[in-house]
Parts: C-alpha cells; structure tokens; sequence
C-alpha cells in the first residue's frame, strides 16, 4: 500500500481525488493538503463538498495541511489550480517527492511526461531524463484527454491531417464557485480562458513520437473553439478530422470498441472499455453517459464520412474523472506497474 | 395596408408573426389560421402563448380559421410544421394567394427564391418564373439565416473553399412543447432532425448565383453538426471557414459592420446594421445579443485567423425572429417594395 | 425468488423498478409490459431509456408484452400512468394477481392500503379485506411519500395541526418527454395537475389509524402548492407545521436520525436510515442529497422553530426511487416478509 | 430636469438603474460611482454589463468616480451592496446629499422611510424628522416588495393574521457573478442569506401605521423560507395567509385589479396597473410575466381559499426593476412630486 498526498485537496478536482481514492487497492491518502485558508481544519470543515456522494468516512476529519513538503508519503496528486501549481510543485519535486499532476504548470516542459495511458503510456520513460530529486508526470487538460483518446484509433488507422473542434464544457471544469451562473442560465458562455491553447498543443505532444528519448510532436493542423454549457459533469466535442489516408467508418467503429491498449496491465482505474461507440443518432449525451466506466470511458458517437478524407464525430468525456483525477490516478498506478 | 393572414398563428413561430406584425406600417393581420384543434376558438384560448409581452389586444378575440385558402388578404404568411407545409402552402398558391413561407417544404424547388434580403434579394425575380395562380418566397432555416449572413462579406471579399459550423440551438426552434425538459436539464442534446442537411443545401443555394432567371448553386464544402442546448432563444453558432484567396480579419470585421446592402430601400424591418462585428472575447452570448436590432441582427465575434486562408468565428441569430418570422416579414416588405 | 412483471416499463419509473430490480435479492423479472407501441419489441429498442446506468443485461433483449393478465409471475408491479392504471390493474387484480402499484388510481380506496413501509407497514393487513381473485397495495404519491415521512417524527411526538407545503419538484416526475423544456428554463411552472389534491388526501390516510381493519384519516389541516424547477431527480418541499403540543426542534431531530421502524425486518431496499437530518444551513439540497441511502433516505433539513408550535423544514425525496419504484419493491419486500 | 448620481453603478442593480433612467422625464445621470477598481475607467469598460439591452450611449464614456460625497447632483441613488452601504451613505447624507437607497443598511432605522410608493407613500413624510444635513428615502428588499404588494389588498379588506411565504428567488438578486452555476444547475439552492430575516422585520413596517410621525409596524406572524432557483429574473413567491376576517376570493382579485393608489400623481415610472391577476391555472411565471408594466407590475395568481380565513396564492415581481432600481426611482419621483 502506497500513501498517498492530494494537493488542492478542497477543490472540485480534489474531491475527485478523495473520492476515486476511497478504497484503492494500491494507495491509501496520507495527507490532504489546500490554501492557508483551509490549512489546520478538517477535512469536512474545510472543503465545499459539491459532489453528490457523501464525503469518505476515513478523511472526514483528516487535517488539511498547508502545501509544504513535509508529507510522510510515496507520491503526491496535484490537483492545484494552474495559476499557482508551477512553483508548488517544483517544492515537492525538489524535496524528492513523486508529482501525478492534473495542472497544466508542467505539461509541455521538454522532459516531462504528458500521458494518457491508453494513448501513450510509452511516454512515461522520459521521466527518466528528469535530473531532479523528485519527478513529475502530469495528465492532460480535461478536454484534450477526451479528444485525443477519441482521435487515437483514427491516429493509427488513417492518419490525421486537420483537426476542428468545438467543444460544449461542464461547470465542475472551471471549480467551485467557478462559472457564474448568469452566464450560463439561459445562455451558453462561448469563452474559456486559455482552453483553445491547451487543447492546441497538448493533443500534439500526446500523439506525438518518442524518439531516443524526447517527444516530437506530431504534425497535424488543430483549430479548437470552446464553450461552456449548463451540464454539471461531462464534456461534449463536436470534431472534424480530415485524414491523410482515406478513411473508412467501419474500420473506425471497429477499433474504437476494440480498444485495449492496458488489457494485460489489470490497472484497477483502467475501464474495460476506454473507449466505447454509441450508434444511436443522438448520443453521446453529457447525462446519459459520462459515467460509463466508472467515468473513465470516453463514448464516441455519430462518427460520419463526408468525403474520403473528411469525417466528423462526437466524443463525450467526464471531466473531473476521466478527464483529471481518474487520469492522474491511472498515469500513478502504471507509473507504480512500470517501476521506472 | 395590405392585410395580411398567418397559417399556423397558434405556433412559437405564429405567435412571433403576431407579435411582430402589430403596428407593422405596411401589413395588417386580417386572418390567423391553425389547425383544427384551434379553429373557431378566439386566439386569446387557442393559444398556448410563451412570448414575454402580451397579445396584442387587436388578435386577442379574433376567431381562429382552419387553414383554407378562404381569407380575404394580400399575402399570407406561412409558419406551418414542415411536415404539414407543403400541401396547405399548395392550395393556397394554387388559389391565388402569394404565400411568404418559413416552412421547408418548397424552399429547395428550382423557381421558389429562398431569400435573406440582405444576402440575395436579387433571387426574389425568379418568382416570376413561377407559372402558378399564386407565388411563393421563401426564407431559410433559422440557422441556415445565421451562418449565411455572417458568411456573406467573407464570401465577397475572400471567396469560400470550405465551411464546418457546429451549432448550439435554442428551444424555441423546436416550437412548444418541443424539446423535452429532460433533454436539455444537466445536458446537451447533440441532434436535431433534418437540421444539418438543411444548413448544407440551402446555403449553397442563397450563396448561389442568379443567372438567366434560374439560380447555380455556390460551390463549397460546407458540414454541419447540430446541437440543442438550454437557451429560449438565439441560435449560436461556432463556424470554422477555409477561403480560396488569403482572408484579412481586418478587412472582415469592417465589411461586417459596414454590411447595409438595403439602405436604400427603408424597409421598416430591416435593422440599421444586419450584421454587427463584437470585439470582446466572450462574445456573442444568446441572452446578451439575440435581440440586437430588435432581433434582426446577427452578431458575430471572436474572428480569429488560424492561417493564411483558415479562419474561425462565432455567430448569433435570433432564431424566432431573424430566423423566421422576421425574415419572412423582410421578404414580404422587399416583395411590396419591389412589385414583381 | 419470486418472479415479478413490471407494468409500464418503457417508462421512467418502469426504467427505475428495471434499475431497481436488477440483482434484487427476492425478486426476478419475469416480464416487461408497455404500450401496444411498445409490445413485441425488444426491451432496448422500445424504451427511451434515461437512467445514467445503463440498461441491465438480462433484460436488454427481454420481448415487452401488452398488459394482459397472461404472466407467469407472483407480483405485479404497476408503473403504469395513472390516467390509464385503474382498469389495467383491476383486471389484474381480477385475475388473481398481487399487485404493488405505483398509480394514483385505487390509493383512496377504503380496502386499498396506503403504505410507506416506514410510516405504516401496519396498514398493509387491510389487504386481507379485499374480497377479489387478487390483491392491490399502493404507495402514495412521490411528493407525498417525502412529506409524510419528514413528518412521521413530529406527529409521533407533538401531535399534528396544521400543515403548509410548498413543493420545488423535480422533472422526471413528470415521465418523458413530461414537462416542456420552455416551461423550465429561465422559469419556475408553477402548477401540477392534480398534485395538491394527492398531497392533501393521502398524506392523512398514510397518518391515520388502522381500526378494525379500516383505515381511520389523521385529522390535520393541510395546503399544499406545486412547482415544478429544472431538476433532473428530487422533489424539495418547503414544510410549515403547527403542531398541537409544543414542540422541541432538538427532540425532532434526534427522532429524525433515528428513526429506523423497520430494523429488524431486514427488507434489502431498507435504507439504514430511512430520514437523516443534515445540519448544514443550506441543506438538503436535490443534487447533492437525492441519492443517500441509495435514493431511499429523505434528508430533512434548516429546521426552525418560530413560536412554541410552529415550525419549519425542508425535505427532499428522491422522486422515482423513494418517491416511487423504490416505495413499491419495499412494500413488496415487506409484504412477502408478513405473508398476509 | 434633476441631476442624479449613482452609487454601486457597476453591479446589477446599478446596470438597472443605468437603463431605467435613460430617458428619464425628471433626472438625467450626472455621475456614476462605484469601488475604487471601477473609478477612472470609462463605464463601458468597468462594467460587466449584463442586461440584453446595449449600454445607453449617453453614459458609455462616462468616467466613472469613487462613492465619494463631491458630485454635482440633485439626487444620489444607492445601489451599493449592503454591506458596506451604511458608513457610504452615510457620508453623502452628512454631505447634505437626498439619498434613494436600495440597500438594507438603514431601513430599519427609526426615522429612515420604507417606502413602495403605491402602498405606504404616506410614509415618506416621516423623512422631515431626520435630522441631518441631507435625507434618505428607502425602499425595501425585493423579495418584501413582491410580497407587501400583494398583500397590501388583503390587508386592507380582511386583516391580515399570519403569513407563510415560500420564496423562490432569481440569480440576479445576488448580483454578478453571484450564485455559481454549480448551486443551480440540476439543484434549487435553499438559503439565501439574511433574506428570511428581511422579509419577517421589513413588511411588517412598511404595512405599519404612520402615527405622529412615526411608524408602528403591523402586528402579524410571517414566517418566510428562501430558495434560489435557476430563473434569470423574476422572483417568485408561494404565500399562505390567514386572514382576520372572513376572506372573500373574489374581492380580492377585484381589488387587486382596480389597485391604483397612484393614479392622481402621474409618475412617469408608475406603471397603470401595480397589480394584476392572471386567471389561468399556470400563472404567473417568472419568464413569460416579470415584465409586465415594464417590469414595474406585480403579477398575482392561483389565488385559492382552503377555509373561511385561510387562503393561497402566487406572486411574481420581476426583482431587479420593481424589486429594486424601479422601485427607488419611484420614491424619488413621488419625493419630487410631494415636495417634503
């Protein structure tokens, strides 16, 4: 049993964390860590819990430290806010701690590892180029984690050319209190600070080749326009591929549900299924099916040939689980298998 | 005066007609029609009203009539259900009647002008190949209005290759009771029948070419993909456009607000600016923007240029009322001003 | 294991007994019936499923049948609309099957027990003067069930005068498609057919007291008003209640959390906690609190007292589990626990 | 023509008052104030402006200043949040400013009037006994305004006994960004803070006597419990009353619809009716009925008599204009027409 630190433990992907954590079979929570405004209070004190089972019995009333590395523990989640994860991190890592982190900080730094396991738990290895004391491996923003798992098998197949994509976002991505909800009653709020870049050059450096150990990105045009829409949980991507090969729909729906990139790692986060197709003519839908796989599998759906190289599908993913805690909690488990 | 009547005047898109045609200074309403559920009521209780002002006092008490082409009036106004459209909009032209329809069902026939005024007015001579008792105009779907204006200085200064547009629907497009509640609360609904279709044939069609009395479609690549979310109106749409020639976002966004191709005309429905370019980065919204002159104005914003001939912009449309009734009531007031 | 059909099951509370059901200890599904539109299909294609579990495996493919007395089974359970159940279920009931039914249609009915097994499984033995081929139990109305039991605590220690209830209900109650997208978003629709009459009857039969083998009414005054709020699951009730001994809120509460009637019967859909009182000032609330005890707890809430008999709460009730499919398997479990 | 300040002009109730006084018959704005990160921008750029009307033209440039008590105005509207609107206010009134609060800091104040012009104008007067180099009017919460309008009736035929209200309550009543989305998306949030308290001391002064010069509040019971609900504007309240005499149904609603204590004054933000009954058995909702009068009319329904003194019915003020701004307008209107 491997103990366990959760930074940014209050907020939305913190209580994520805490939750999927609950009864993990490899780790158990040693340390909860926030702001000073939550530092030194229980756990159920402190925290805003927004999600609709109750709060673990076993950390109810855990003290909240503050963020310093002085954690009796194996590895330590990052659930930080990005605007303050940077310079955090680099404390744990400097001390020698082990930093699965969910804040975009450190993801496209040269030597650091941005994995979806599915994808490209290959890329784990380049953790071994980190001369530092401790090591960071980091998982990639909630909606790129959803496009990219979804693009993966047209990747292989096909190849890509272009990629559109326009995405319809969850609240509990933008944290608690977060999005107004002025802004989204009666409204769709077309702006998220910073969304379109990520999604822009994380999806790249994910497919992207590792080649004596660094990451080339791979090459592929990428256009993203995100929006924000009143759905609690559950990202929504509308996406245009065009294709270097010409394509074939089947041949796609096939190896969509015949994705199992982990099948012999028996990782105990890592869903059956990662990715499922939906062949109703309107799914996927945030509601219905964000918590297929325990939340950890991406639904396709709609997938439909416009011309030879032209395609275009929906992809579903749920945010804080598949798309931040369940990922980084993954990427720690076949970090933990892999032994680097 | 000429008196006008409404086919389908119980409908969300009827009740816009009444509402826009009280104190119109060239059209009064002399007849409301629906279905025969309706019919004998006055309209006051055959009406399920969901519009926020009241019904005009001098509709309350008039007496609903089955749609029959028995009224005396100059035109007729059609916001039928496309499904039921097309024969009733037959017997009337059949009888005499010249009929602005906003339904589906005639918008694609080779000598019926599908019209945007200030996109292609100039398509409206065609009616006159029309060899029928009566004539028929119609306007575009509601998104289809939308998109097309938004493209129209695009297409003049930079040419069109390629169109992707994913949209995000407002309830009141699907009429009362329309969308289920349960399909839209902590949700998106990623379908709507027959909609990306629509988008694709008719705006080429608007975009096309008038050429010895018969229009020649635009020539581009246009995809579409529909979705419905939670807003009561005011579709938004999130448009991705590949131009032949190298595009200028400057050059653009003047054309957008400099676009007044009707000037001239003083049509009291037309908007002093059909189209008006925002500057924020969050912009447009549906609450905010839908009802920029008096909902005749599409907004457009976030004109971002990704590469030499790849752009990227959102745009929004009051669905009810540029989108439908309002752009029929510009057709009639174009066709009166005009006299073909 | 006794086999048992389901009644209306393409439905929503059909799909929550089918959800409730799957894996049951006691109970197995034998049949699945619906509509003529529904019958001969299999269960998948003709349901609009709406749950965020997916469709149990074993009855994925189940054929659904017409509602006739033809099943091979011990229980029928009637999830049927309640302007349709009463002559379906009494030729059932003719028939000589045992149905626990969920429809408003025999609630009143002198011989008919009323039960929430919590509050008066006692009532059940009524059943024994039902003089047909087969019997019926019903449960109360979803709205009725959650105030009844917030209110079960109270009357047993101070007596009940006078009760006002403003109800804040959710959208599923209403079945799918139910309530119209237009009357929820940017609104409160306030009205419920037939709800308050339901809220005001029942609750005083549910209270009242078996004599004889006849259930004598409680004797309280009670209004009640009906909203319906963008919801997916839980119906929120604002309680005022006078009561006739003076009253002591920390009384209350501590009757609330342990209030466990049915302990030692050991039925499998027995929450733990039938009530729970969360002392939070902002609580219950439908999102976060629907689902405790599995969607079978009603959690009380904000209770205060004004004058020395005069008190307020706010409960809520998992509508289609507590408030319905889930009240009925209870008096099914309890039924085949008493073996009347 | 009056010159007019505004204090908290950037929040949502300041955007009212902005829109409500563009083209103002008596005032014109003079100055806009709110906190020092607003002061010395532009209005267009300190706002978050969140109405669907543009910025009025006139005010678009206008520098905006701090609260401090140096502008050349006639007349200050307060639109500060509460918490710090006493010490503020206070400043302008030391300064000799007549002051038009919207906040709650002083309208328990003894000499301090709380006025809705149509139900306690004649309170007003009490602002002569203020012994201060300036004056302050005040009007009250917008919750109590709903309320107190529609009670003002009943009060006066039949006295007024007990009140329970249940409120259910827009998010622009909390400002912007105000409620998060997370609290009102699937869910009813069930507290809003200090409100209940407001509601129980607030009526019951405004309906209080004015006796020498001062006010005895009426004597009655009201218990009040606030939920937030996802509605943009238009708060929506559930009200029980017990009547001193005998009730009668339908002179109220006679009363309600001939309620027209301003007639003789002609205020230009008096709209014809303060009051209305709408008859279906749907009404009123916030969406389709806040706007009535221009915002400034009171909607009643689904009035209902349970016994001889006990009754129900349904409320609608739209709390952001008659609720607020419009309502402090209207004291200044009468203040300026009265002359004290």
């Amino acid at each position: 049993m491997k103990r366990v630190a959760i930074l940014g433990a209050t907020g939305l992907v913190g209580q994520r964390f805490v939750q999927l954590l609950a009864n993990h079979p490899y780790f158990e929570i040693s340390a909860l860590a926030a702001s000073n405004m939550s530092a030194a209070k229980p756990y159920k004190e402190a925290v805003a819990w927004r999600l609709d089972t109750p709060i673990p019995e076993n950390v109810m009333d855990m003290i909240v430290q503050e963020c310093k590395p002085t954690f009796e523990c194996d590895y330590v989640f990052s659930a930080l806010p990005s605007d303050i994860a940077g310079p955090i991190e680099d404390e744990f890592i400097n001390a020698g701690y082990t930093v699965f982190s969910n804040a975009a900080s450190h993801r496209m730094d040269d030597n650091v590892p941005l994995v979806i396991p599915e994808v490209n738990y290959q890329h784990m290895s380049i953790v071994q180029s980190q001369h530092t004391n401790g090591k960071i491996i980091t998982n990639p923003n909630c909606s790129t984690i959803g496009l990219v798992m979804a693009l993966k098998p047209i990747a292989d197949l096909f190849d890509i050319e272009e990629v559109h994509v326009v995405t319809m976002q969850a609240l509990s991505g933008a944290g608690y209190p977060g999005v107004s909800s002025l802004d989204v009653v009666d409204n769709v709020y077309p702006y998220i600070n910073g969304e379109e870049e990520k999604i822009m050059t994380e999806s790249k450096k994910i497919l992207g080749n590792l080649n004596n150990g660094s990451i080339k990105p791979a090459l592929f045009d990428i256009f993203a326009q995100c929006n924000r829409v009143p759905v609690v949980d559950g990202h929504l991507l509308s996406v245009f591929v065009k294709t270097k090969k010409p394509a074939d729909v089947e041949q796609i729906k096939g190896a969509i549900n015949n994705f199992q990139p982990l099948k012999t790692f028996n990782l105990p986060s890592a869903p059956e299924h990662p990715l499922v197709y939906l062949s109703q003519k309107d799914t996927p839908q945030p509601r219905l099916h964000r918590n297929l796989g325990r939340g950890m599998t991406v639904s396709v759906g709609q997938l439909t040939q416009f011309s030879e190289r032209s395609l275009r599908f929906l992809a579903l993913v749920h945010n804080t689980i598949r798309g931040a805690a369940g990922c980084a909690i993954l990427n720690a488990e076949m970090y933990e298998t892999m032994r680097y």
